[in-house]
This record gives structure tokens, sequence and C-alpha cells, in this order.
């Protein structure tokens, strides 16, 4: 038998469930054998003293996606994908989308042109499905499933994306059948559209606005009919980027009655909210996205979505739009409406250190639930598992060794994102990715990429595997 | 470096979280590495197509425990241990039982006497406290804490155990204090006296009386108000044996509201229900425990329990009389009012097997619950994580080879225990224990016991850590 | 000061509140005095030993209302109202319905032209908004609402009729300007075309389908739908029909929270099951209404909304057409899918004695619940109260004196609607109004109409003004 | 026939349901007739423009009761009562307190000894019982009921008072049996034995430590255990001085179910907060009352509890105590402890017009929520109406003709206890009784007296009624 590449020495290994000291060997990317190992490598890191995690699985994100209104995504598989190792993330799922009109294997191909050569660590694609016609349904997306593309979004908002009930439903029909993860991005659109009319007829366009556009009802309604939807289908679907009490309770709710509905939430809703919007000029157009932050009181709702397992899944959103480019935030100018500013904030590196930090360092939720909402469970949800999510004889080896006893102030100037700005510049934080491997390979040290772009390859996804068919 | 004593080859490992195919090496009892091992050991077994677990722990069952009633439990720590191990069960904790009047350390050393020598698997203690003295509260269970005895189970009924709100009150403040796991036997005493008096009164003296003795709003009731001072103290607690779904939701609620509320399910609550304690002649007797067994809409909730996570520990409460003896069942003679019978139902062998055949086998839950609930659960829940509790380096060999492809009908004559029936009798199982070591030794083989009296060790435990702090 | 005209003596003078007896005089078709009337009148009438409640208000009911399929309405204003009054109701509310492209005013006097000289008893309109178009939203509306139109429906389902999510807020703003009441069908119409097209793609277009193309989820989405469309407006809604517990669960929540939504609910959903959808042949089709009756369990659950005040209104959304008829039932033959069978049970008469009854004598109510949802509610709901919905001074003497001693058994040849069948054949019963008054004159007696087509004035409406603006 | 007595010209009346303008006939201290009264009286009173409603039932006061610790109620049945009516109250209902030890009828007699010829309105008495023993279960209390003591008082907390849930059981056992209407204190008194003893170990003694030894908690315990029990008995009970939305939430989530459990809530609840104890020095000891007054947001909850129907019974619980007085709040000093100070704050005179003012008269409920609370429902429960409560035939003429037009601040010297203070000191109210007759007298104008001591009767109880047998 072949001997090992590289051996992680007195690891403190921490997965979703279990928490050990031992050595990690690896070889040919794979993790071959954990625990006490007697032989040696000629590449070994020493991990004394360190906490070792699998490696961030950031399953959701948006990475060279075009837009219809002119605005540019930010990052590229290359600059999104240096952020995202730096911050200690070696699996990316940003979306293939496809253009209403158009079929979705076009979608497919375009973003594997995108993708290709360009990526530092592995990625998958969610298909995001704007126009369900018979061929789609019957022909197109049946067959991406097989070809691992197990999961894709639809949205219940944007002109340029939503589906009515009716398309929904025929979506979902098929997920049941193919055995596909539904993620619905769930706003009412025509309560967005009459606010956003009369806000703006009554001069109210400041960046504040956009929040007042979508109040906490707007999301949860679209929650409520989205559950039902899948529960008259009876197939599971993932509700994306919840941001507070209203709409979380909802998926509570009907997770309390077994049904099998699932929850992400992102850092945004964490450590932003509404007033980030309401400040000078056109500073709050900095954290427009939707749904837009709420309030403290729904942060700590959201926190206790976290711990108390309503969330499987924490993700960035990472949607990157610089601040000072008429390409970006200012796509309309700086004295645009709400209605016009590029909707998203970056956060593709700072996820999992915002979350280590204020999370689990502070003892808001332990460190297991840190390693399933970051890596295990969007791995599971994904049809990624166990090739990546957890730390495992066969698994890739994809780790996080974590420097705790340095605090740092975070700025922008400390990330490898293309954008001008954090929405967390300043904040204190205590943990940051000292070492990320992907695939056994070093790609981050103390900050800075090391590795080349195409380093990274495709992963094709199983079909979905939520660790509990139906959580609390 | 030392050999490995024995390998384990081929084996489709699962825990609360993983499940990948790997070989186990085990030296000292202890496993060292899991992964592709080159090297060889003395002992290997080959496991190639079959799930390996880690060992069940159950976390609540009678053993050698003095009744006051005359009555005598059928188990002792050998037998009792004999018939887990046979039902790949590594670990048990059975109670050591203060006697009111006397105490805690005093019922602690008598309990090691009666399982010094005994045991063929690893057992803890349970303390019960039902005398809560100053010198119990200042002195003797801090100290018991300390040494190895983190976790204590009260009661709200039964007139020689339970105790005043106050004294709750008072157990929980240095459960708190001392970082110990309360577990709470939830039902209302005074409601059980009174209904047990109007029915014997009214000449409702049969089984099946029992069980309208002690309806579903007794539970909850207690159930709610140990939450409350639970939540008065912020201190965790458990709530034992749930049986239905009003006491269920009490405990689902709490949660979800983010307190640090815990649940415990036992086999009885999914496989019988009231009727059969409603069974000619004295036969009900063979079912009487408390709570007692609802309704098959119950047993839905319950599985519904054990799927969302409002379960974390799936117990035996085993508590063996047998049922054709003037000590067991008929203590007070087959004339006995239900009042008068001896509490408890066998269970100790079956516990896995139920769950692993009618649970995982017919898709009414996954495996990777099943491993939390059995073993993962208990083994945090009572600070035995991660020596017990889970398949990883540093933890002891305690594992399960299961054999799922023999069907059989369960009888007692299978069974171990020193009981002369099962009330399970009949039902068709799928799975059952094919191989099972305790800290790397064969102690159960084909159903049957393979191990010493002796070979099993007192497991002194840590501070109790669950999983997630809150479940939801 | 001129003297009384009619004198009810010794009358049992039932109220939402009161129980008292007393003498009723009334002058001008108007209670003057409630009392020990001392002075005598022409017409005397000695209710002794009888309960006497307001008259009926049927809050929902279908009359002389153009189909869209060719099917026939079966009673007009004179056969509907002679059944109604026969019943015991004094009042109805039958629907000015808006053809979508027309608008809203010619509705109305279009439907003045039905009702003009022939009616028995007194109606308001209510107004169907089925095309918001601008002048309707800016112009119309508001003018019929000042002209004593107050109150409208809505529909979230059936083609000819369903307004769009963001019709209904330019409606919902609408009614909150002008203090109108906004009635809403709630049933989520992409769900129940979804549901007919797959069900009768597989050949299943029996009656009994009619049900699972609209289970309890489609009425539950679309009710908490409309809750949140309210909510985000702050305006009052009234849910119609609500049929069993999933929908009711949602008005009874916002309730709880003291948000002003308001339900109502039938006598099919009380006395009618999905079974009885399922007979031989087409005889299901007389059951065929929407929503569709639900279970034995659902039925328990209204009871309990009714009595816990969920509902205000118990209307009989009478919509007769005739079984055996071509324009009724069969409109598209016997062998028709079940979606071209026209919706609606016939119930205008029979709505009070039901639920006196099944209700008030079997237990399940009070008599004051049984004034309040059949009189009370309603008339306060739509602007009637206090002209009508009570007994007090000033109020129109619609009055009815109860025989709650004849037992009988209800068969349609009973009854006066223009109905060949009604789904309550061979109830045994234990009410009926003996004596029915409008404005003073008996309109009914024993069973048969005293009074003339004409005799019945239209009510304008005064802004709607529910008992409690919110509910429980 | 004979005249009237007094009539009341161009009242704008209003009762729980309805509102009209009508003249008010009244003999011999009843109601005669309503409605246009042509005869004259020679008493007649011009009510013209004003409102008119029932005079209030206070539910829930105490006066001239025996305290077990030395200190003395400061108001008899002729200072509480003179209180009572200038502040539009015609019927009170105070408590015959069991002495343990002693029996039930002599505590009638001996409080008929403390009421005869002193009251100058009405009263019935509500018994407490504290010593349920099979004399007191099995003859005197039965026979009570039957003598018109048909409701009666029980405790969870308080030594002196409080009942084990055994006799707790035992009572509303009785309860049910003999039809008779159970009020409970829930508390749990462990609890705040528990924390009482823990605060002032911890030297914690002034008066706000008091609202920390009643957590929101405890009460919300105590709540649901008496709800369970009453489930248990399936009996009606009502839970007394609702503080905050913990224990409301369990009243309205029992009320949902269909459960026949009721609420109450006092002006404290809605008026006061727990900083009203946070005072410089002793000041605080004016608001000490059990439960405690809580926060802001309970309040808000309270007024919604009022709104949707959760609180059938708005009472003062009137305890009054001097505060500058060694028989008052000083009975154990100014240096007291707060498990020292007398429990209470007085509140009978200001009961009707706080409502009425920041209730009504800024929109938080409407009057027919007024009248339904303060006067309908309390006398609907205790078995007073329709002889009280309500203004109908056959109702005795207790009436309030409102002022609602002149502005006031509220001053301890307009009030008639013999009180010191009023913990509504300040507050700026705008509506005030002008006049109130009890039995056709005028018993208050301009906020004086007009009656004597012995002017009211004792009132004999029918058995309770409340209008709803079940509140959502």
């Amino acid at each position: 038998m072949p001997g090992l590449d590289t051996i992680i020495r007195n690891a403190n290994v921490v997965t979703a469930t279990d928490k050990y000291k031992a050595d990690i060997g690896i070889r040919d990317g794979v993790i071959q054998m954990i625990g006490t190992i007697s032989e040696s490598a000629e590449s070994e890191i020493d991990a004394a003293g360190r906490m070792v995690t699998p490696g961030g699985v950031d399953g959701h994100c948006h990475l060279d996606q075009p837009m219809d209104d002119g605005s540019i995504i930010a990052d590229d598989f290359t600059s999104g994908t240096i952020s995202a190792a730096c911050g200690g993330t070696t699996t990316v799922i940003p979306f293939a989308c496809q253009v209403k009109g158009e079929g979705l294997r076009a979608a497919v191909e375009n973003y594997h042109t995108c993708a290709d050569g360009k990526a530092v660590i592995d990625y998958a694609f969610h298909l995001i499905v704007t126009d369900p016609t018979p061929n789609v349904l019957g022909q197109e997306l049946p067959a991406l499933i097989k070809d691992g593309y197990s999961h894709f979004k639809i949205y219940m908002t944007y002109d340029a994306l939503k589906l009515r009930d009716r398309e929904i439903l025929d979506v979902l029909h098929l997920a049941k059948r193919e055995g596909a993860m539904t993620m619905i991005h769930a706003e009412n659109d025509d309560c967005i559209a009459w606010l956003t009319e009369t806000l703006e007829n009554a001069g109210k366009t400041a960046p504040i606005y956009h929040s007042h556009s979508r109040p906490p009802v707007v999301e949860r309604e679209a929650t409520h009919r989205a559950i039902s939807l899948a529960e008259l289908m009876d197939v599971p679907v993932l509700i994306v980027h919840v941001s507070g009490n209203e709409a979380m309770t909802q998926i509570q709710n009907a997770q309390a009655r077994g049904i099998r509905i699932y929850g992400e939430t992102c850092p945004q809703y964490l450590f932003l909210t509404a007033d980030d919007l309401d400040q000078p000029g056109f500073e709050g157009a900095k954290c427009v996205c939707s749904p837009p932050p709420r309030t403290a009181d729904d942060q700590e709702h959201i926190w206790r979505g976290i711990k108390t397992g309503v969330f499987q899944v924490f993700s960035s959103d990472h949607a990157p739009f610089r601040f000072d480019d008429d390409k970006g935030k200012k796509n309309a100018g700086t004295d645009a409406k709400f209605s016009q500013i590029p909707n998203g904030v970056p956060g593709i590196e700072t996820r999992l250190s915002l979350l280590m930090s204020e999370g689990v360092m502070k003892g808001r939720i332990d460190v297991h639930t840190f390693v399933s909402v970051t890596s295990t469970g969007p791995a599971q949800m994904y049809g990624l598992f166990p090739r990546k999510g957890t730390i495992a004889p066969g698994s890739d080896a994809d780790l996080v060794i974590w420097d705790t006893e340095t605090e740092f102030t975070l700025t922008n100037e400390r990330l490898h994102h293309n954008v001008d700005y954090t929405p967390y510049e300043g904040m204190e934080l205590q943990a940051w990715p000292a070492t990320v491997l992907s695939r056994g390979r070093v790609v981050a040290e103390n900050g800075e990429c090391m590795a080349q772009p195409g380093d990274g390859e495709f992963l094709p996804s199983d079909p979905p595997n939520p660790l509990r068919p139906q959580q609390p």
C-alpha cells in the first residue's frame, strides 16, 4: 500500500458530532486514516493545540452571474474562490441561471465556461429555474439532475426570475419525482411591487425604504406559501436567507409537525439591521439586500434558530457589488431609487470567521453546530456528503486549521474579494483560518492564497441527503 | 509504537453524523485508528457488507434495585448486563437510589457492592435523590458529582421517592452550581392519588385502570411544571420516559424557545398502547408501567418526536419483574388492585433491535438518528462522551456489527434477562446485533454472551455535555 | 303619541347577550318599547313560553346571480326570500357581481332590477369586485360605499372572478381608506388548477374528486395569504365559508394576536363530510361546493370555532342548483367531470333550524352564541346593526318566535326554495320558526309564507361595525 | 297597572351588545320598560347626550376581611361601598374567608355581621375555601351553594390560605357536582418561598424585590397547573388577577382548545409596572400586590387580552391598606422586608373610570367590551345575571350615567376609600360617572354619595352562567 502524502499531526478534530485528538493521514487528496499514525509523510503539518474543522461549504453565493440591469457581479470564479479559500471555505456552490426563453443546459454549459480553469477550490452548481417549459421539465432538468446538478433555486420575486405558484408546483413535482432539492427565495412579489410603487410615489426613495418595501409579513407570507406547496407535493424544500422571526417561525412550526422543510440563514441577518440601511447619503446602499436585515430582536431569534436546529445551512449569499462603481451599487447613480440599487452584500470570506468568533467563542452556539451549519449541513443538502462536509476516512481532505488566539479588527483591506467594502468593517474578531487545505493541498495560509486558478474542480452532486429528513 | 490488538475490517461505519467504509484498529480496548490499515493484528474481524455502529448506551434501566413493596427487580448486574450485551448495548446506567433518611454516599457504596465483579459490560451510576437534606445538598452530592456521579434522577410521584417543588428547586439549584444533569420523572402525584382512590372506590381495580389513573394531562402538568422550575433556575433538565403527545408538546415548545430541556422516550411508547393493559385476567399487568402506554396516535407523535429531535435519548427503562412470580407482577396476588402491581416492563435487550427494525429499516427514521438517540445522545447527556457513544480515535472500542438480513420472530426464549415474558413477543424483526464488542473484546456473538462477570468496569462520569446545548 | 300597531306578549326575549321575559311593542315596523306594556294594540301575538330571537340575517347567499357556464341559480329574489322567511331569516345579503370588463355601478343597477318588487323580506347587497380598474377603485367603489354598499367580496379562485395579490392589495387599500368590509373566498387557484388537471388526466373525474382537488392545505395557504395581505394593509377582512381545522387555525391564531380577522362558516361544514360526495352515480354532485366538506374531525373543530368565537358569522352560502336539471347540477351532463359541476348547495331555509336544533338544543353552543352568529354578527359586519340583528328599541321588528317542542323529519317537501333536494334530507330536528315577523308584519307562520313579493325593501348599509374590533 | 317611579329620559343605552337611544322606566327598583315612554313619573332624569351603562359589578374586592399578620383592611362595607358607588360600581363581591380549622358557614355568618346594615349598594359573597375538610366538602359547601354562595376562591399560595393539588381536586370535584364557579389565585408557592428566602438571604429586602420573588414563570406554572386540574375534572374555573403575557397565553391557549377556562385582570396590570415598586425609600410598598405588576410590554398584552376576549372579568382586586399607618403598608415598619408588606392596592372607585378613559376613549377597546368585562361578565360568572349586569326589562335598575366631557386629574382627595393614596395619582382622565343608580335610587351624583348605609342588600347568587361556556 502506498504511503501518505500529508499528515496533519495532533489535530483537535471537530466534526458535527465528534471532538478528539488525532493525526490525519492524507493520500491523493483523500483522508486515508485518522488516529495515531506511526508512519511519516513528506509533508507534515503540526496542528498541536489547534482546532481542525471540515472546510467550509458555501451553499449560496453568486459568482460571475449575469445581471439583467447592467450591473456586474464583482467576483468571478478566481477572485471569488480565492476570497472563499482565504476565509476557510473549500467548496462553493454558485448559480447557473436559466435565462427566460432559453434552456437550462445552455446555462450550465455557459457557466462551466465561466468556471473552467479559474477556481482555486472545488465547486458545484446550483441551477436557477426561471422558465419551466415542458422541455425543461420533461427533458433538460431530469437529465441535469442525473448529471450531477441535483439542486436548484426558484424565486417568488424579481421580474426576471419569479415563478407563479402553478410553475412552482410543476417544479416541485419534478423535484419529488427526480429526487432533487429545491431552494426557494420566499418573498411575495406583488406586495413588494405595491409597496415599492407606493413608497416611491410618496418620494420615499432612499436606501432605507428598501426595507420598508419588504417588511417581515411579506417574507412570512411567501414562506408559508412555499411550505404549503411543498406540503401539498410531499417534497422537501429549503427556504433560503431567512431574515427574522416571522418567517423563521413558519419554518419551525412546519418542522415541528414533521414536514421536511429546511432553512438557511446568513451573516447579514446576525450582524446587520435595517438601521444599517439608514445612513447618510448613499451609504445605506452597501447593505441593501433581500430580504433586508431586520431588527436587533430578529437577530436574537436567528441566533436561536441556529442553536435550535431550525437552520441546517449558514451561507454567505455573497452577492458582490462594488460600492463606488457605476456597474456596482451606483449602477443607477447615487440618486437612484432604492428599487434600482443592485441587491446583495459581499461575505464569502468572512462567513466562517464571523460565526466562529461571535457564535462559538462567545458561547452562543457550540462548535459542532458551527461545523454542522457551515459545512456538514450544506454538503448533505446538496449531495456532496460525505465527500465534503466532514472529516472521515474517504472524505476529501478539506480542512481548516484555526487560529483562535489572535484578536484582530476586520477591515476590507484584509479581504480578497473584488469589492471595495465589507459591511462588517471594524468588527473585532477572535478567530481566523490559519491554514486551509483543499484535497490535501494548502490553499491558504495566514490569510494569503497559496493555490492557482484551475486547482479547483467541478463536483457533480449526488442526490440530496440531509442528515435528518425532518428537523424539529 | 506497539501494534494493534484487533482490527475490524471493511466496516460500514455509522456515527451520529458520518457513514463511511473503513477498517477500525484497536489497541488496549481503545480505537487507535480508522481508515485503510495496512498493518495486521492478531484478531481480525471481517465486517464486510455490515453496518457498524457505536455500542448502545442504555441511559435508563433498573438492576438490582431494592423495592419498597417487597417485590424484586428480576435482573442483577450479571443477568442484566448479559441481556444488554446480547442486544447490542455496551454501557448501562442503572440507579443508585437514596433511601429516605439515609445518605447518598451510602447508597452509592451499597450499589457498588451490588455491581462489583458482576457486570459483563461497562456501567455508570445515576443517583436517585429522594431526601435532599442540607447534608446531601451541601456535602454529599457536590462531592459525588466530582467523583463521577454527575447525573441524578428525581421523582414527582411515588410516595417513597417524590420531592416537593421546593425540594426540586433546591436540587436544581445545586445541579446548576455543580454542573450536573437532572432527570425528572414527571407525573402529578396528587392527581394520581386522587384518581386511584376514586377508581378503586368505584371497584375499578383491573390493570387497565392503571392507565385511567395516569391520563396524559397528569403527565403534561408535571412536565410543564418541571420545565418551569428548570427555567426559573436556568438549568438543563431531562424529562424521562415521555409517553405521548401532550407531554411531548410541552418539551418541544420549550426547546423551540431555546430552553435547555431534553427528552427521553422508550420502546414501550412506540410499540405498546393502553389496550395492551386491557387483556383477560391479569395479563395486562405485564404492560403496567408509568407513565402508561397511550394510543396509536400518540405512538405516531413519539415517532415524530424522535425524528424531529425532541428526544435526545431512547432508553429501555428496563424495570424487570417476573410475571408468574409472587415477588414479581403478582407481588400482591392476581387479584391485586392496579395500584399494587409493580411498575415496569423489561426491554434492555430488545431496545436497539426494535428501533433499528421498526425505525430505520421501515424508513421512519434515518440511521444517524438511531445512533444519536441510542448511543451518542445518552453518552453526551451523562458525561461519558466521547469515551462512549461514538466511533472515533481515542474512544472505547464499543461496537455493534449488525445483521440486518435475517428476519426472525421475537420470542422471550431468545432473550437473556431473568424475566418470563417480553411485551414484544411475536414481533417480526429484521435486525439483530451479530457481534458486539466492548473495549475491543467480543462480548456477544450470534445472540450469545461471550464475556464474564467482572469484565465490565465502572465508568466515572464527566460533566454532562449534550451535543447541542438547546435542541429545537 | 300614537299607539302601538302590534304587541308580542310574554316573549322570552333572547339577544346576543340578554335573556328576559317581556312584551314587545311595535309601531311602524319598529320596536317602540320592551317591557311590561299596559296599553294594547290591534294586533297582539301571545308568545307565552316561547323564545323570541332577532330575525336571521343571512350574510352569504346567491340569488338570481348570472353564471358564466350556462347554469342557472335556481332561486330568484321571490323564491329565495320566501324560503328564507319560512326558515326565520328576515334579511338576506346576496351579491351584485361585477362582470369583468364592465363596471360595478352597472352591476348594482342590474341587480336592483332583479330585486325590485320581488323580495318578501329586506335585503342588502354585497358587491363582488372582479375587475378593480382605476375607475372602479377611484370612482365607482368609493361612491357605492357611500351609497350603502359598504361590503364586498373578492375571490382568490375561479377564473371569472379571481384577483391577483396585487389587485387584492389595491382593493384592501381602498377598503381601509373608505371603511368597507372585504369578504375573501380563500383558496389557492393555482393549486386547484394543478390538482384538477392531474386528477382528470388520471381519469379521476367523479364528484368525490372535487374534494381531492381542493384539500385543506389549499384553503389554509390562501387563508394565511389573505390574512397577511390584510395585516400588511392593517385593514379588517372576513374569511368566508371556512371548512375545517387548518384554515380555521390560521384565523384563530391571527385573532389571538389581536389582528382584525373575522371568520364565517356554514351548515355544510357542520353537517356534511367529503363522504357525502362519494355516492353512487352522480348523487355526490348534490354536495359539490367549495371549499368542499371535510371530515368528521373537522366538523368538531368547526363547532369549536363557533363556540369559542372564531366565527362571527354563520351563513348559508345558499347557492341553489337543481339536481335533476340540465341547467343545474347536470349542466354538463351526468358524465360531467367534477370540475364542470356547478358549485354550491342550497340552505337558505334550513340554516337557523339546523343550528338551533343541533347546536343549542343539543348543548353544543348556547343560545346567545346562536343569535350572535346568525343575526347580530352579520348585521354588525355589514353595517345593518342595530337596525337589524337585535331586539332593542329603535330596531326593526324582525323577530322569530320559535317552536322548540315539535320534533320533525326534515324533507325537501317542507322547503320553499326552487331546488329539488336538500343535502339534509332525513335529519331529525327539534326547532322551527313558528312565526316570523319582518318590520312588524308576520311574513311566515307555521312554515308558510304570509308576505307578498315587494314587501321587502332594500337596506343601504352603514359602515361595518363588528361587535369587537378584534376577536380572540 | 301601577305607574313608574323613575324615568331616565333620552339615554344612550349601551349594553354588552346593544347601543340605542331610549327612555328607561323603573318601578320598585326594577326596569319595567325601555323605549319611547309616553307616561311620566315623579322622578325623571334627563340623560340626553349621555351614555348609560349597567352599573359596575366588582367581582374581586376585599372589605373588612381579617388579616393574619395584624394588618387591617382599610375599608369596611360602608367606606368600601361608598367608594365603589361613587366610582360607578353598584354591586360588590367581597370574600367570606374560612379560617383554617373553622367552618365555612361560620365564616359566612360572621361576614354577614360585618355587612349587615352597612353597605350602600348591593353585595354578594364569594367564599374562600382554605380548609376543605370532609365536613366542608360534604355538608357545608353544598348547602351554601344552594343558599346563594355559588362561587368561591382558592389559593395556590400564602401559608394561611393555600391548598395542595389534592385539595384543589377535591374542591373542583365538588364544584363540578354542585355547579359552582371556582376562582383560583395561581402562583407557585414553593417557588415564591424559595426565591424569597434566597433574595432575603442576599439582603435584597426592598419593595422592588417583591417582584423578583414572583417572576412571570411562577404565575405561568401555577396557571397551567390550575388549568390542567380543571381539565382533568372537566369543570370551569376562573384564573384571577392575571398579570402578564406568560400566564395569559396559557389561558388563551386553553380557551382556543375549547376548555372552559376564564380569566380576570385588574387595573394594576394595565397601569402599573414593576418600576412602580422601585421607588426611593418605602414608597414602592404602595404598589406591592400579588402577582406584581410586570412590564410595559405585558401591559400591551393585557390590553390585547381584554380586546380579544381572554378576560371575561375586569375587577379591582381592591385590597386597601393605608400607606402611612402601622396597621397598613407599614405594618412591619418602614424597614420591613418585602415579604412583610401587606399585599394589595386600592382601586374600587377608579376601576371603571380608568378603563373607560384609557380603554374606550383612547380607542383600545370598544364600549361593549367595557360593559362586558366590568359588569355583564362578572354578573354572569357569579350567578347574578340578569338581575345585575345588563339593562333589560326585569333587571335591577343599576345604571351609570356617564360624563365623558370633563377632563380631570385623578387625585386621592377625590376618592372615598379609607386609604391615604391611590397608585394612579396624577393620571389625566376623561370619564367619570355623573349619576349612579342602584335599584332605581340615585346613590352617587357628581362624585358624592347619596345613599345610606343599609341601602345595599345581600344578593344570593344563582348558579354561574358565563355568556359563552367556552371563550376562544
